[in-house]
């Protein structure tokens, strides 16, 4: 069984996420977005009528017969499986809430261009989105990366993974949540290795690893672009 | 060993999501935030040092030694032990997908009061939130109430439940959705049982069961009030 992975195309967006923890893994993963009929097989299943409920929203992962959906669902039903989780079932618990913190965040990150409506430009929610932005920067990058270098500190396995001493996939995701930030608030982000020494450890670290490295340079990894989460738009950047 | 949830005092909030669980299984468990040292309780286990890492946020759950955080992961784990879950690993995945909707769901019900930011108070952002909350009942609820429709509908057990033949915490999460949003916005739920009428059906229906009934009338349920996620602003408020 191949697992195949349904997302929008043309965008890293919450997919990327898990694109990260199965090229890391080394497991053979269909990226259906990369088909030219991509886009029209997700929404067939999507609009399927059968039970159990068809997905709300991409991305959602099929394993067989299974279809499962929500990033932080996926990477916890695909982490044990791929040697990127605790075995144990407190363990993987304890590691499916650090992802749902970073869950949060990502929609955080995705408020601060879009805080009035997901149907408006954002040059129609510009204002607000300066000040979401503003009050984003100011205080709630400092609570999420605070909270994440010192969970990284406080690994009694020591802080270069932020669970057990192996590489996770919340590791993996961790890294891309500082590649997003830095592409997407350079200004703010700069200097943040000297605030988050261990956060920053981490992202070279993962973004040295063989499998990442490759992925990262290849095709497959789409660069970031103002259709995703992350996006680049100088008007909401400050310099910290 | 005693459940015990840690929550915010004072308000439903995310907890009572948890609560209602707790509730209709008929599970002995502590709610630390009636104690009157609770909320100090809480920040002391938030404030610890040792690894695993402490939770992000209220609620989380203890297990013996287990710190669960995360409406939905705390449910994840409960949901099988307690009667209200598939024991399959598939069907957990596929539940937990539900739960996880709902969690975006109430997500965006609290930014419609709080569009620009948790730290400013309502009156600084409500011109944002005006338009944030027109977006949200315009676009959003009919995107997930006709989700959650369809989900039901499609049940090939029937209606009554969103998955699978028997009761579980998505439809107690589903009832406290449908009763949170009928207190915060009274003039645009009107009418909303025949719009959504298997939705409907599953709120009665979960008022009526036994346990849940006793509980909502007794004074371990709080009242909805302007701390929680679901607020009455009637400037917030327009019929459909």
């Amino acid at each position: 069984m191949q697992y195949e992975l349904y997302y929008w195309s043309g965008l890293q967006g919450r997919g990327e996420f898990v694109r990260l923890a199965f090229e890391e893994a080394g497991v053979d993963y269909a990226d259906i977005a990369r088909r030219p009929d991509g886009t029209e097989a997700m929404m067939r299943l999507m609009r399927r009528k059968t039970a159990p409920p068809a997905p709300f929203a991409p991305p959602f992962l099929k394993a067989g017969d299974l279809i499962i959906p929500h990033v932080a669902n996926i990477l916890m039903y695909l982490g044990p499986r791929v040697g990127l989780a605790p075995q144990d079932e407190g363990g993987r618990h304890v590691l499916h809430g650090l992802q749902l913190t970073i869950t949060d965040f990502v929609a955080e990150v995705h408020d601060t261009h879009h805080p009035i409506s997901g149907e408006l430009y954002f040059e129609d929610q510009k204002e607000a989105a300066k000040a979401r932005a503003a009050a984003f920067l100011a205080n709630r990058v400092p609570k999420f990366f605070g909270y994440f270098e010192r969970a990284l500190q406080q690994n009694a396995h020591g802080p270069a993974h932020i669970l057990g001493p192996t590489l996770t996939y919340v590791d993996l995701s961790l890294f891309q949540l500082m590649e997003g930030m830095r592409y997407a608030f350079p200004r703010a982000m700069r200097g943040y290795a000297a605030a988050y020494p261990a956060l920053a450890r981490l992202h070279d670290a993962v973004r040295r690893r063989p499998r990442l490295a490759a992925y990262l340079k290849s095709e497959r990894r789409i660069a970031f672009n103002e259709s995703g989460i992350f996006r680049h738009y100088p008007e909401l950047d400050h310099a910290p």
